[in-house]
């Protein structure tokens, strides 16, 4: 493909994309194709000589776009939003023509110093504590996602705490101290915790504990919490080196509890720190506006911070911002220097290297759509934004407690998400799931705190009744939404968050939910 | 931005990168900003009002384009080769626009079945056995990059032999076990493998040690050297669970002894295997060319093989292509499904979700670019282009041996790299590095095979030549190189792998090399 044909193939795709997202809301959100509908499609190999743009781009609407679910739909209303936005993608083209893999600051200096500015802005525009900014001790880097810095800031955190449990040892002694430590680490979070926290636990060899949250906790992680795991955990000889807390978890954007967690840490006295992470993922793109600023006050004790700013703040996936309050933490832990990437700007400490604070040696250019995407909208678009969904959220919540006769709010909503189940009819005898009687109930925990007044067998019949108006409003296709098991209790997620959603679309999705709700139940 | 903006933003965008491509051979190949200069031309902050993309594109050309190291140069050859494409770029935009985070099948089914369909495909034009492909137990997936691969294929491998060494325990004795095995286990590589698998030891927790390569084996890996190395573990008492073998190593492009290592490992007869890895990260784009498909016979007994199109197959960067030849090794290791991500389709085993082949939850639509690099260049196309750098290659070293009287080879030119280093002149009394006397020489072992004829100070003479010339070669910018430094040699790397690289340019560079060497000495 030459200049001339890229250009041609480019401007076609320009455009390709650009009716796409002008008519995205008529697609079927969810993809319904049957697995494996791809393989029978394609040939069993690629031709043996090449093929023009013309015959591959006619191949995207026929053969990609039936298996695609559409994550920038307005009726997109599952998982979090993973916003794509056209500033943003602009910076995916550029950053795909000016490639470098970037694992130094020499293989192409612009890409680490753009990345090092515009973390330092975010910083600052999400109200973090200065201990963040790369002009004291710390600074931010773009990771892949939010798993990969947990896993990131869990090896700086193991290697932190197994080298000061292994002072001033040496040789043998050393060695088996290390060993004998290791099997006894434990890195914590809560069950609200993201999985990635016990998946980056395997990753990184180091056994994985979650501690409990209550519902009368609004699912928060709290310092009483915190305090009976670490009282546990030292009863059984075990050593917690790292804990995440979340800022907006995944089920129920719950908080956990920073001041509590923060005195907990404060009062221990110990050589070997706990690291503490934030994860912030979703929620943390609120942190623009300055009616959350309360929120980042006790950051200053922590180690880590990580938001997403390809969930809710407009940007491309991947741009995970990963801000660390010593950068020698992971610069101590990650570094490995052979001589084929020595150069005398690294050698000599007057430049960072990215590739020591990650886990892949080779990162892209994923510094120019943040950019792109701060100085398009600009501090007051991106407040906007954010405002808008959390009082498109409030509506969308306040329908919902007004039909108390079909639903009942579970957790209190926050950060644009409703999470809510069926309302068991007064006379639960007198209702049946309609016809789907074999329908199946993930097992969990019933807990006193929610519905106190309900059965196990109420609990289970209302489950399935929420689990079934969820399943046949997703095989239905206008809306596309997720569930979550949370204390036992089977909820449905509403959230709004994609650029292209305002109040018609989520009051089409309330619409339907009343009316699926409504059809579910028969009189015997 | 509306989508009339962005459609006339991104014609705008498309121009320029035709302009860049055009003229980038004219533009100085390697940055020589200053640490820090991008700071300074850039305010404290993101604006408070959003900008046009007018003046956002402006500053792309005035304050990016001169921190940029343009590895699409035809004057870079340095490292590896790291090819961005037209097509491959098409891939990154429609990838950008048709976003879904497709950590799970449904999320957008085309993601996962492109991937799995397009990685089947590569499988087959490399030659790899059939045990890699999808349709039995094997299958290919999309990594990041050949270091993010090796963390994911240690994990498995760690998590196999521990349930392996486990087996048949319960309870306080298997916890036991776990962590006294844990304690003991070390993965291996030579000492020519890349430090991805020293990094990948820090991080999965485990002990790494490396295997010496002797320039008289041309620093491949022996069996010889593995089964001393797994001999001395046996005495030590550390268990050996997981091994790097290299197809091109980074510094020469060695290449390990694959049968050898085969037969060793054959021997080994325990329940707890060693998974053997093949890092062909560069070098395996060269197994599109059937004259290399003998290279792949022995990969039938080993466990994961990794290559990156990103580097010389015409795919911009991330495509690392990693093949397992059970997938359930790394979904048994990886694999944690908390309820907000279950659904029917996962559920019935029906689907893949990569999301367990990999660290990170989320992932981008990286199969699309593959998918239009295949069918652009076709398979006749992607041999073209190897087959052309070989030759490029081949001609290269031929002009370096040529002028023995300056240069001389130091490994075997392989897969279009060459590694030279100065001849030291006869007398070489009467010659001395020119005004150059405080060059500092790496340390390293001085090896008896390089050179024999050589003393140590005639070696570390050498080595100061070879490096002052290299360093004013970068310094000049005419054209971009790498040095290694191999078994205590300093040497010159010259590789051609840019798309846009012929003989004229590969003849610059050795006339650049010629002059600069020919200026370094002068008589007394």
């Amino acid at each position: 493909m030459n200049s001339a044909e890229f250009r041609k193939a480019a401007h076609s795709a320009i455009d390709e994309i650009v009716d796409y997202y002008d008519t995205i809301q008529d697609r079927r959100v969810v993809s319904n194709v049957e697995p494996g509908y791809l393989r029978k499609l394609l040939p069993s190999g690629p031709p043996e000589e090449g093929e023009q743009w013309a015959d591959i781009q006619k191949d995207i609407e026929a053969k990609i776009m039936p298996g695609l679910t559409h994550w920038q739909s307005p009726n997109f209303m599952a998982f979090f939003p993973s916003n794509a936005t056209y500033p943003s993608m602009l910076g995916e083209l550029y950053s795909a023509a000016f490639h470098a893999p970037a694992f130094n600051w020499l293989c192409s200096p612009a890409i680490t110093e753009l990345e090092t500015v515009v973390l330092d802005w975010l910083a600052r525009i999400l109200y973090l504590p200065d201990c963040f900014l790369s002009e004291g001790e710390g600074g931010g880097v773009i990771q892949g996602s939010a798993s990969e810095a947990i896993v990131t800031v869990m090896v700086a955190a193991r290697e932190r705490y197994l080298t000061a449990a292994c002072e001033n040892l040496e040789g043998k002694e050393k060695e088996d101290k290390r060993t004998q430590t290791m099997g006894r680490l434990v890195a914590l979070g809560s069950e609200q915790s993201h999985s990635g926290t016990a998946k980056a636990a395997i990753i990184t060899g180091v056994r994985y504990r979650s501690m409990p949250c209550r519902l009368q906790d609004d699912l928060a992680l709290t310092g009483h919490q915190l305090r009976a795991a670490l009282e546990q955990c030292a009863s059984e000889g075990l050593e917690p080196f790292y804990l995440t807390t979340t800022l907006g978890t995944t089920a129920t954007c719950a908080i956990d509890r920073f001041d509590e967690i923060r005195a907990v840490v404060d009062s221990i006295q110990s050589l070997e720190k706990i690291w503490i992470h934030v994860d912030a993922a979703y929620a943390g793109a609120a942190l623009v506006c300055e009616e959350y600023a309360h929120l980042t006050k006790d950051f200053v004790a922590f180690d880590s911070f990580e938001m997403n700013m390809h969930k809710w703040l407009l940007t491309n996936f991947d741009a995970g911002c990963l801000f660390v309050r010593k950068r020698k933490d992971l610069t101590s832990a990650l570094s490995i220097t052979p001589s084929y990437l020595q150069n005398p700007f690294s050698d000599k400490g007057l430049v960072t290297d990215y590739r020591d604070w990650q886990i892949p040696l080779g990162r892209r250019f994923r510094a120019l759509k943040i950019w792109f995407v701060l100085r398009t909208y600009g501090i007051n678009g991106l407040k906007a934004h954010i405002r808008n969904h959390i009082q498109l959220g409030e509506s969308f919540a306040r329908w919902v407690r007004q039909r108390e006769d079909l639903f009942r709010i579970l957790t209190p909503p926050a950060f644009a998400l409703t999470v809510f189940t069926l309302a068991l009819p007064a006379h639960t005898d007198s209702w049946l799931p309609n016809g789907d009687t074999n329908v199946k109930v993930n097992e969990g925990l019933v807990t006193a705190d929610y519905l106190p007044e309900t059965s196990t067998d109420q609990l289970e019949r209302a489950n399935a009744l929420t689990k079934t108006v969820y399943e046949r409003i997703n095989a239905a296709g206008g809306i596309f939404l997720t569930s979550s098991v949370v204390e036992g209790v089977y909820a449905i997620r509403v959230v709004s968050g994609s650029e292209r959603t305002d109040e018609v679309h989520l009051r089409k999705a309330f619409d339907i939910l009343v009316k699926t709700t409504k059809e579910m139940f028969r009189k015997r």
